[in-house]
């Protein structure tokens, strides 16, 4: 078992950043396993990701921002360090379509997904035999236009109460308000099942379907205010013809739409995301 | 060499249809190579494209319309008749980038696409060499918003002159009338750089950039008045990342644009497409 | 609900096939609602997929054989008739990786695969639990060098009991007998996971790992007596690199082998599937 | 124009390592563009690229293993230094087919091969016209059981006039003996077509129609003394079906053929390949 460091850090690009930030891990007995720097844009501003084996570092993780503040002032770096072994908190919600909820429960049993998930949230009862086969807490919270402040009240809560650090819209066919949306700011991980910038909104099977488009796609993306307009983590297409029933689409869609959302949902958990704009940098 | 008939049927369907069809090639002595039929939308609206050896064959197609009659007015039908040995008369249209039509001109020399290329029309003269290289035509017609009519008059003259049964626009950067487009009517193919209905007009490439899309397009597809509205035929994708400047992402784009293209002539050539609707139904 | 007849036809060809068959639908009120030919190698022999609706078809299916048989006879027929409402029953064979197995009984349940699986046999107790929450009897039978043709009896027996019409070996880690094969020709589906006729026999990804390929592949083939020999029916493909350890490598095989194992299921209780030679013809 | 020095570094992976060679950059007044390290297989063998720009620099690269020694003494590096302005010279071999030929020349010539192509070699005249085209001298040197020796020698001739640094074997069907292989290790890229190691040898598209497999192949691989054996640097599949005759997988193939020797063909001339064992690491 890993028990390295990921230190993610950016700042504009400037000479000696890469040699700094590998000097100051190398003096304090880190070993380097993993550094990845990305340039990005003509201004050349810097990211990068760098993993390193705990044993034999002499700093305690906790005084970590001690030590590196120095550098940090120097090169004006914005940084997040976390540590291999920390398995994060995630939520799924779900509504009554589940093949995302079955996928990701699974892989996070065979270890491909490296998070705790102490609960999930749905609007519908539909999916809990699903949270019972796994003997995860399943939280109905039905939502109406009446009721959707509290429902949403009580959502935060038992987010809050669970300390959930991920929160994956698996098919979750509510649109969340900008005030939830404002608590966890690139925390929401969804999936939109289409290829994103096309075909925004709701159906957008439909609206594949009718526009007789050869390739439908999913698009898995962080949430924010405006709607289907996040950064984009990963997307995914799969052929389609003029034999395919809108029902087919809908079937080819969610083989796309599992593999894509797991997909995205691991890099973030594994610190492999940053954020540029309104772009992401995938460190894989 | 195949020597073969091709007819394309479509009406509403009704029970016995492929049996009337079937009946009459062999009744007058056709082989039938390849029978696919499609009944599209609820409504369940029959497309078919049979294909037959002509050897034996008791009707001369010249007489075949006389024969078939009976039949088409029964069923209501809409038929066209082809033969494997008509080689469509293709212009390809160009502007700078010659990717897309040096592409063309290789698969036509070597064989994969079955037409004659008479002439190629250009806004610039940058792609003559091409032309030369393959001892085609190469006409320059430059546009400007004032000689516009002109110089569409001008094409139009030539595409009569040649007898020209398709229209390629092979990275051809101009927008054509709708005055021009009603004289090709499912005739004129357009490579669009985007994954359409996404980045539907000019700059698709910087859009999806700007967007910080993880996958891009290309889409071939029949021209019609509304812009990059009209029937898709072919659609691909390539991935793309972080790392990929602007510049990265034209050139990778290259690639599935004359792949896309290509495809799409072919079908068309090849007598495989048939309209419903605004959808295309291709029997590959 | 569709009631339709799908009809399997294989023959030399001979002028007036399709229309012979499809008179002999029409004249017996059937309506035809898919036909696709295809005729095979340069000798085209002809193999056939008729569907239509049953309403109104004015022969009892019991009494096919005879109506059809001088048809049959006159153009030596061999053929197969069987019903969209027919739900074939289907065994599946696990070790102890469940992937595939979980994936088959997802899309069981949620209607994408149209069959019955009336029960799971394993060599292990592991994927036991998966089979319960589906409710489906699992029959653990321990195989050794020892006690192997006693084991393979029990399975016969068990599979005979259940009428069982279709075996998947959804990564069952045991080579059966040709015995056994003999009992289920073209009637046993494996998932193989490479991409063959490469890195045949045990351990393919180890194989495929010190080969230092750039892409992984997953096989679904019909088992014949020669050891991964059988016609194949689908395969899949996974980009990997330099990055990937053995452990990535296995877990990128897995997304593969489940969609392709359960891709060709499909076609297979679909009635898609012919053979010819060693090759499948799939009439998707 | 970007003016960058690429240094590739390899050895066993020791603590301080990125730091060591981070910082020499650094003290030396180069601004590190990309620092790519990689650590292979369970002993983490250390592969790293480091481009840097050259402005500021003080160090003249002519004196860069003077001043680079001490360091890779201490850590037992080997490694290879160049720029971005080094436009490596290549030679492509050709027999009949032109496809990889034709597509390779038009990469060069629109700028996405950054090297010259100062000869083209073949036993076969059939791809004169395309080096005329493009204004570069073409060799025909026939090539019999009887005259190989001499043939080879009059190759190596050329190649050393021309120090040609990459031979591109763009489907040259003729075997080259150890000896020639043997004078340009790791520099000799030939793309096979098939997925290798499936159909190794002669034919492979023959053999992959013969065992119908559904997806077939292309390998870009280093040449090396044992045929179709060496590292492989990129591989590619397009799908086929049962409707693809010999002649259909021969044209998909080609498709697949140029798109993966040319991108296997950029990598190189970018300094973008490692080699570890029979594997190759790619810093894309």
């Amino acid at each position: 078992m890993k028990n390295s460091a990921i230190l993610l850090v950016q700042c504009p690009d400037r000479r000696g950043l890469d040699a700094a930030i590998a000097d100051f891990i190398y003096w304090h007995g880190g070993d380097i396993l993993h550094f990845e720097q990305h340039q990005a844009g003509s201004e050349r501003f810097y990211l990068a990701r760098i993993e390193w084996d705990l044993t034999g570092f002499e700093v305690d993780l906790k005084d970590f921002p001690k030590w590196f503040t120095p550098i940090a002032e120097e090169f004006s770096i914005r940084w997040r360090i976390t540590t291999s072994s920390h398995r994060p908190r995630v939520a799924i919600f779900v509504s009554k379509y589940d093949h995302c909820l079955v996928d990701l429960l699974y892989r996070q049993r065979n270890g491909e997904l490296a998070c705790e998930i102490p609960l999930i949230i749905s609007n519908h009862v539909d999916a809990k035999r699903h949270a019972d086969f796994h003997g995860i807490p399943y939280h109905v919270i039905p939502v109406t236009k009446e009721n959707k402040p509290q429902a949403e009240q009580q959502e935060l809560d038992l987010l809050r109460e669970n300390k959930i650090e991920l929160v994956v819209l698996a098919r979750y066919m509510q649109v969340l308000s900008s005030d939830f949306i404002r608590h966890f700011p690139q925390q929401i991980i969804n999936i939109h099942h289409s290829f994103l910038p096309a075909f925004v909104g709701a159906k957008p099977h439909h609206q594949a379907f009718e526009r007789g488009v050869k390739l439908i796609g999913a698009t898995a993306h962080y949430v924010t205010e405006v709607l289907d307009d996040g950064p984009i983590i990963e997307q995914g297409v799969a052929r389609i013809s003029h034999r395919d029933a809108l029902d087919d689409l809908v079937e080819k869609g969610r083989e796309m739409e599992r593999v894509t959302l797991c997909r995205a949902v691991r890099w973030h958990i594994e610190n492999r995301i940053m954020l540029y704009g309104n772009k992401t940098v995938i460190f894989e």
